[in-house]
Order: structure tokens, then sequence, then C-alpha cells
């Protein structure tokens, strides 16, 4: 089955589908990114997704000429066109190609990508996953959703040959920070449910924001509160929360068991209210 | 006059150089890269940068095939094909292809783009220029040299708009780390030259590295040593140096100037010394 991406204007089989080598994304990850999860090919959350897109590109000041209906437009395209049932949508819009200079280039058009495929839920996760502690080594604008990967991508490797399934950072006052790629959770040995406040160590996760709003419409009340590693190794109940895994429980912090080490009550309640969540915008339409 | 770039094994026209949407380089910042200068048509100072591109390929652990020959061997074509006598080569190598997942792909053949262009020597800058001052926001492991350079793009954007040249990086320490695409260096009140020492906080440049063994040999002491705010405004004398910059005067931190606010003795002898390095690489022949 082929799949079709969207290149600066164009539909392309998805292996003729190149970008420029002098495109400021791939030379300077001078460009932003958003993940959208796809589910009996809708798009889960888009005008969340999309909020924040606009958001990144007006922080860094890339001026694209694109409405949010137009990008909805050609996503739901590259969906159809891909045929993806259940997955992932891509987008990245960058600040375009120009000749290489660290410096903004003038009245650049920004370069836009959106791509999808077809992925699984890793169900085995659900069982619980283990996340191992290293230090947070990113710059000091993780709020933005850029590209700038590459401590990320450091850090879950690392994970990985670790036996974990996603690393937890720490920050130099022992907090922890979030994931890789996924937003930080506990619930404290106070019964406290935290997850890390927003600032400029964290990027904001939709489904970070969206899971709240749903715990605290469901009376589960959660607090924006850092947690330092002791707080987190000492609770009962942790997860991950991201755009394609939703939440996963966190069983595992390095080589410690948390609670009893197998999925808690908590968890399996916000697992199914997010996944009524699911159901809800499934049925939508997502139209602006 | 035609550009000719080196794409995965193929020389291409300029205009047709592009990659994969999905390479590592343009969606996670996962490839390293190098500048060199070519004057001459030769390649300056090839053989330490090439160096330090297999350094950083294997501080990342990407395992490129090709050897430093026959990368020296494409990056020549490059040159001729384009017919560049002056101006700077670009090297990226980045983790390759692979559908998107931010751990390393196995077996997954790296990404190889080599280009060239004329560039003109900034001339006009060696009456001097002003650097701005400005948090250094990036991640904890500069001395990796990757395109993950958002930060950088930040920096030298916001020093454009203040009317300076270049950005200086100041840690949280009030020290001096670098600028966005350059090292620093003072000549301080008590005649000591200094330049930030290397450790994950900068990246090693290699003008950086020659200037100092040139100067070394000509016994002008130079000492690895961080210098201060106060310590740089107080400064006679202040440089910057980068591959395609060599050696600049800083007359300007901020709006204050530095000595008379003119480029200075020591500056002439360094730009001159520097320049004779240029001469004897422009007649070497650079060969392995």
């Amino acid at each position: 089955m082929s799949r079709i991406s969207y290149v600066n204007g164009k539909y392309l089989h998805h292996n003729d589908a190149k970008i420029h080598i002098e495109d400021r994304g791939n030379q300077f990850a001078d460009a932003i990114y958003e993940v959208v999860a796809i589910e009996g090919k809708m798009l889960i959350d888009f005008e969340l997704h999309i909020e924040r897109l606009f958001r990144n590109l007006n922080e860094l000041e890339i001026d694209l000429s694109l409405s949010k209906k137009v990008i909805f437009f050609i996503s739901n395209e590259v969906i159809n066109r891909s045929r993806v049932d259940r997955g992932i949508l891509y987008i990245q819009i960058s600040r375009g190609r120009a000749t290489r200079n660290h410096s903004f280039p003038k009245n650049n058009p920004p370069s836009i990508i959106i791509s999808s495929r077809a992925t699984k839920f890793p169900e085995y996760a659900l069982k619980g996953i283990k996340v191992k502690l290293m230090d947070d080594l990113r710059w000091k604008r993780c709020d933005i959703k850029s590209v700038s990967l590459l401590p990320n991508v450091l850090a879950k490797e690392q994970a990985i040959r670790a036996g974990a399934y996603e690393a937890w950072l720490v920050d130099s006052d022992g907090y922890i920070t979030e994931g890789s790629s996924s937003n930080a959770w506990i619930l404290n040995e106070k019964n406290i449910l935290k997850t890390t406040p927003l600032s400029n160590k964290i990027l904001g996760g939709i489904t970070r924001k969206v899971l709240k709003e749903i715990s605290l419409f469901n009376d589960i009340e959660v607090q924006d509160r850092a947690f330092s590693i002791v707080e987190a190794k000492k609770s009962k109940e942790a997860f991950i929360t991201s755009t394609s895994n939703f939440i996963l429980p966190v069983t595992y912090i390095d080589d410690e068991p948390i609670g009893t080490g197998e999925s808690g009550p908590l968890f399996k309640r916000l697992y199914n209210l997010f996944h009524t969540h699911l159901s809800i915008q499934r049925k939508n339409n997502n139209i602006f």
C-alpha cells in the first residue's frame, strides 16, 4: 500500500517525498512539528495540535500563509490517500530553503511537510513500562516543539539500551522534567496526582492537557507540581502521556518498582476516561 | 554558473539536491556537519576538519563506510564541478532515512551531503565588529558539532537585529562560552590572551586550534581560560575565530568599546600570521 506525503504543494509517493538539502529544517533544526493521532481515519484533538503549531510558528517568527483549515484539509487528504485507519499524522514546518546562513532569510517561503503512517498501539506496554532516569541535557526552550531533537534521541536510545521504554529526564535540582517524547506524572504517597508544571523546561503535551481536563471533569484532582526523583520513586503510581502512547503506566523507575510493580487503579481509571474521549473525538468531524 | 552537490552517491544540480523527508537530519537534527574554507580551490585544514567529523560520528555512533580519502575526493569533485575558487565546503552526515522513531534505527545507511559555494570574505568586518551578549540557552553537549542549531540561529538573529555581527553567549556563572558560530578570545588587562577552554560548553573550532598553535609557535602565549563579562568588557582587544571568518576583531561588546573601539596591534599580528598559514595551506595539496 503506498503512502502519499505532501511536500510544499505536492502530493508525492512517499519514496519521492524529498526536501532540498538547504532546507533550514535539515541544516539548522529551524523547524517545528506536530504528531497527531489517527483513530478510525479521524484526527484526534486536531484543533489543539494546530493551535500549538501556530503558537510555535509565532515563537520562531515563521510566517506561514496556509490557514488552519487548509492544513486540516491537506492532512485529511494525506490520510485518505495513504489509507491510514489507525496511526499518526506528522506535520513539519521549517523556515524554508535558503542559502546557509544562521540568521533568518528574508521573505523566505516556509517548507511544509505532511505525512502519515499506520502504527499499532503498543498493547504490551499497558502492563507497565520501565523508565530510566538521566540528566536532562536539553536546551532552555523545551517549550518550543522544534526538530532540534538530538538530545531526545540520545536519551531515548540510552533508555532502550538499559531495557527501559522511555527516559525520565532530571534537571540540575533533582526534579523530573519529562520523558524524551512524553510527559511525566505521578500519584504520590499522599495520593496527590502531579504532573510537571508548564515552563520552558518541558513541552506542554496535548495528551497531558486533555487528560488533565478529563481528570478535573471527573473529580480527579491534578496538580501542576514538580516532583523529585525521591518523591517519584516513593509514588503509588506513575504514568507517561504522549500523542502516540496516550497514557501508559510506569511500573519501574530504573530498577525500583513503583507501588506493586504493576499498573494500579488510577491508571485503569484514567485509561478508560481517555478512551471515552477518543470515542467522542472519533465521532466528531473535527470541522473548523 | 551551476552548483553541483553530492547527495548519497550522486552528483546533482544543486536545485535537485534533495533528501528524503524522513531523513534523521531533517526530523531529529540527528546529523553532524563540517564547514571547510576554500581558498584558491584548496580546502583549508581539511585533515583537521575530517578528523573532527569522524570524532563526532563516533560520538553519535553513526557508522560511515566512506573513508576520509573518499570524502576528500568527493569534496574536491564538488568544488571543481561547481567551480568554486573561494568559498566554503559543507559536509553533513546524518543517521540516514528511517521511519520516524526517536531511537536509533538498526543497520541504517547514513546520508551524506557535500556541497560548496562561493562566498566573499567580509572585508568590512576587519575594521571591527560588535558582539551582543546573551544567555547561552544551548544544550549540554555543545562539543558535538550537530545540526541541532536552533538556539544558535535564534542567538545570531537576535544579535543582528541589535546591530551586532555576532552573539556572545554567557553561561549561568557569567562566563562567555562562545559565539553562535565562532569561538571567543580576549586580550585581557594583564596582557593575557585567553580563549574559552574546551569542554562540553563549546565547540572546539578548527580555526581556534590552528590560531592557538600558530600563536604559540610565534611566542604569543595563549591560555585556555574562561573569562567573565566583566573581564571581557575591560579587555584591550577581543576576537572571534571561525572557519568562514578566520579571525575578526571585536571592537564593541554590546555598546561598550573594547580598548580604543578600533582593532588593535595583536589582531593585526594574528591576522597576518593566520594569512601566512592560509598561503602555506594553499600550496599544500592536502593529500592523505
